[in-house]
């Protein structure tokens, strides 16, 4: 394979993280194959001129149908808001294009769905942007588990949290309906915790939950007294249960004042404890009932080489990979499959369940009545 | 009030804690009535006389309605088994003593509603040991609270585990049953928890709920091949509503590897959060949505002469009390509300309400359907 | 052994501390002699009178040569202000009392070394007021050490700070004066560095230092503009030899805005490293060079009653010790000594070089030479 | 200016670093002159080859001359070991290039001297490694100093340690020896921590220094039994008199365990505190004497976009810059020194400070004298 070409929808947040993500995938790991930055798409045609020049890419354009149907765009990569992720993926896989989605994959089950099952048939590579997921301490908290490090595994525990929809004084945007956004903190956050939990312990099997809205209204920002309602959730609970047995309780909150990136699960197992916060996203807690109790403790492992893959970035321990290291390794993980012709880890596939069950949460918390899924 | 006898069941754990308080309690707070420790019982005989000239009883005795009846004892204090609870505060009411009770009040909610009834109708003072509630951080907690410091309460979490159930190969004992222990860790650790939500958000009106026994059976630890069901829960968490609307989440384990007295809890409202964990009794985290945006965080409150009673143990801030200190609050509480007459807090009214919470919580855990208090 | 009196005399912050551990010594530890609180001095009169009830002693007095004289007074503690410890702990030695003094020792090497002197000869037992020593998470580490957890010391670094004097316009007081107070923060706050330095490593040989005045004078506090100087150190620090060879490092600041009982060090081997802060007093930091690389972390150890004596306040752990249980188990250290007839640790003898260290410091800081002890 | 050339000598650990800096710099802050990757070097040439392709240079050599000669290079990046820093810098500068050069400088001070003299003659740009001073929460530190947050500095206190050199059983390397590496820990890791001692308080004076090497030989790692001497120091501490009057306290170890990129310092003023510890990297903690005592303690502060660049990396607090972040920041600074014609901090001028101060500590270990700078 010679070279890929990448073709990214949208500039903000996450697009940059895009950006710079392929920008260094080549420099930061080698052996992959050559990334071409070929196209940059956002509105106006001048922002996305004006930022395709500060990215790297060789061209820019308006019109996002365009740039899927660039002869040269081998993988899409979208970044813009929920709503429209579905006809931009469909149409990126009709093209035959691989797909480098970012969470949550559309606004209902049904369009994720019909996304997962056009890119079965196209057979192109898929992932979707579970960040997370890819950070080394949690690669290497799943080996741990896999190794029998902490025991059979007996319940888990997670929060994610932020303080974005915090103050009560915040205008009303779009973000408060379900038209627009969706769910509220579920899909904001919430599904990245779920692709944690479902990484540590396995597939979620029914569940209960009940969710809340904070802020009812908001005011409109404009000065006027107007106020418009809150449609989706701010906070959402569930007792889990997955499908090996393990019982779990789960919790999101997008009004939690303090919690920045507050992404924090304990995984309880016969003979040990792992604990992680994203927060501190360098640091693995590890508690293991072996020597003498005198000496027995939570550990705390820094992440270092012996971690892959930090190395790839930092051939020392302890000094610290970054948020935007993420996406390089996930950038990584999508140009391999490509190059092996082999599923991406998370695709479409994976990245479904973790939607599912945030759907069924939202369900349960709507109904009161428990989930299977 | 000249002063008061104690007369003291029980001599374990929590019988050598209420020793230590009541040895102390004079000395620590100065104006409270004068404590004589009159009796103390435990069998055999011996070793209540014994532990009872260490802890500096006048009398020891194996017979615990002697102990009761006994002219000089004004406050029977009460670290039996919980399956003795019953019958010992009944005694102790009905001969017109003061009570201070081990938490839980009794093994079913029907015993420690007689036990209320019986109290309410003696006009004795009733106080149960939920001693993590006498933290001067957890009161300077329901301080800031209340002065509106972190705004409305939105949310409410808490979480408590201890490992002493945690190791697969540990030996059946009366605390796997029902009869012998009634609840598991509801019993033992999930009502602490719960009197601290009580105290950070108010009355809880209704839950959902799972329970789960991680070990469903243990070994007899004689060297045989037989082992016993285990018929209490190992793990319970619960959705809980509040009588005020606040939704929260509750879970608890005693088979937590690592975690040793870990009573954690965090309230969020709309300009701040609190949290605390026991295992670093001396420390509140506030975090306050004031002032600019580049100094907000969360500070770390180390208990001092400011969070009272604090001071009356060490004049210094940061020097840290331990747990025996809170029993030593606790009972303090206890001279003043006889002192004063009035009620202590909490009394067997306010434990009884903790207790119908964890008994909620077993019966969803059960039945798979939500609870209402 | 029937049973020792105690003489207390003062009431102030460690008084209190003393009556308390006395108050509950023998409840805790069982094998220990019988107490009796013999008598409380402190002036006036009445002020001795109102806390030898409240802390439970038989007499009280305002003349501390009464107390001395008293024939059922066998241990005298002195907690009374720094410049009356020799006369009285020579008077109480004269007697043939035994001695439980408040550190330091005196104002002087001079009347320090008088003490010893005098102790030595009339063989009563002395223990001096170095209560961090006594921390069940302290001696563990010794243990460690010993054992060789850490293979071979080679650096220590400790720093020992509060805030009492950080405020710029806290007012002057003898605390100020050479006359009064002798050093400043070495003499409040140094002196347990050292003897936790000395614990971990071993005595110490020579040393180069720096002192520092932050605040060189002080306003009256009467209202008026009158400043008086400061004439003792707010800030010290040193580069010491220990006289096994290891380099270490010594820094306390009485002025330090944040700390509160901020007593740290960190112990470096060849095979590990331990590091202790008392702000968290429970929990003791382990790292080993034992195991995969990726499993390397440091360990949080939290006390527990693997850790003796902790267990004989609480038989749980991770449920906490406070500042004043360490005042017991410094009791029971020199009821022991008594018991057994054997040096109490630290005895004169140990804090005579605990004290040669930082009035070397003193030293080195005001000539600014390199001294050797 | 349309775009510059980059050239980068070196592609180990630090090389890679500067590879991926170049690389993202333009995508991360936009509005610098556009980058061109030109030339990598290294030995041999298949080497320099591919990580040249690797990392997006245009072409490759393994002759540093040639890569200084190339007129598309207007800045020579070298990353090479220390005793060859001294001959590329100068012939660069030579050359009219902008340097930018890993720390320290070169093995000595007299090299240094005469390198910042030949860039004063020569008015190119030059930056030098210190990129621990480029984390954003560093410059809130400074900002917060600026403003009086913490009010009038009167103390500091750093260390800084590694692990690398902890374990007495690795090989012997020229790490070990004056020749080829110079200084020690000193040179390794103690510059970096008097770039920020010197940031946060300003110019030392004078200090009196301890060195120590703990390994005082190594086996040669070949399976015989030679061992070769250790030259240069494990372990140094010193005690530093700023220009301004502070007081302040340093160590360094590269044999410490655990230590894997410990970079910590405390900042004493008399109105507060800020603490940091680069292992977590994204968090400066701060005290502050303001408002009730009740609410005073240390403030973490989880770094995000009020605290600039953050925002150009992630818009979002919280979400963790990472160690190759800091030399993006780097870059960033060389380029808009050059943009705007001004100098580069720190240029040749700040970091022979650095170097001075470290030498003078070396000084003073191998005399034990006091040095003045």
């Amino acid at each position: 394979m010679d070279s890929l070409g990448i073709g990214l929808i949208g500039t903000g947040f996450m697009g940059k993280c895009h950006a710079l993500a392929y920008g260094s995938v080549k420099a930061v790991f080698g052996d992959v194959p050559d990334i071409q930055l070929e196209v940059l798409c956002d509105v106006p045609a001048d922002k996305a001129e004006a930022l395709g020049n500060q990215f790297g890419f060789a061209r820019s354009t308006d019109n996002w149908e365009d740039l899927i149907a660039d002869p040269k765009v081998d993988i899409v990569c979208i970044t813009t808001p929920n709503k429209v992720h579905k006809e931009m993926a469909m149409a990126a896989l009709d093209a035959g294009k691989h797909v480098h989605l970012e969470k949550p994959m559309a606004l209902t089950l049904q369009d994720s769905t019909a996304m997962l099952e056009l890119a079965s048939k196209t057979g192109a590579k898929t992932i979707v942007g579970y960040n997370y997921l890819h950070n080394p301490a949690i690669a290497h908290a799943r080996k741990l588990i896999s190794d029998g490090a902490i025991g059979r595994i007996v319940h888990f525990r997670g929060m994610v949290d932020e303080d974005y929809q915090a103050d009560p004084d915040l205008a009303w945007t779009w973000r408060a309906t379900r038209e627009g956004a969706g769910l509220g903190t579920l899909g904001d956050l919430g599904c990245h915790l779920i692709s944690l939990a479902v990484a540590m312990v396995g597939p979620i099997e029914s569940l209960i939950a009940e969710t809340k809205t904070v802020h009812v209204t908001r005011p409109m920002g404009d000065g006027s007294d107007e106020h418009r309602p809150v449609e989706n959730e701010d906070i959402a609970s569930a007792l889990l249960t997955f499908a090996n047995g393990v019982h779990g309780v789960f919790s999101t909150s997008r009004s939690a004042w303090g919690r920045k990136s507050y992404i924090s699960f304990e995984v309880h197992g016969t003979e040990g404890m792992i604990t992680f916060d994203q927060e501190r996203m360098n640091e693995l807690r590890l508690y293991q009932n072996k020597g003498p109790l005198s000496e027995q403790g939570f550990k705390t492992l820094l992440s270092g080489p012996a971690h892959p893959p930090y190395g790839q970035f930092v051939p020392a321990p302890g000094h610290q990979l970054g948020f935007n290291d993420l996406k390089v390794i996930e950038a990584n993980e999508l140009l391999r499959a490509i190059q092996d012709d082999r599923p991406a880890v998370p695709s479409f596939s994976e990245a479904l369940h973790f939607e599912e069950v945030i759907h069924a949460i939202a369900q349960s918390g709507a109904t009161g009545k428990p989930v299977k899924l």
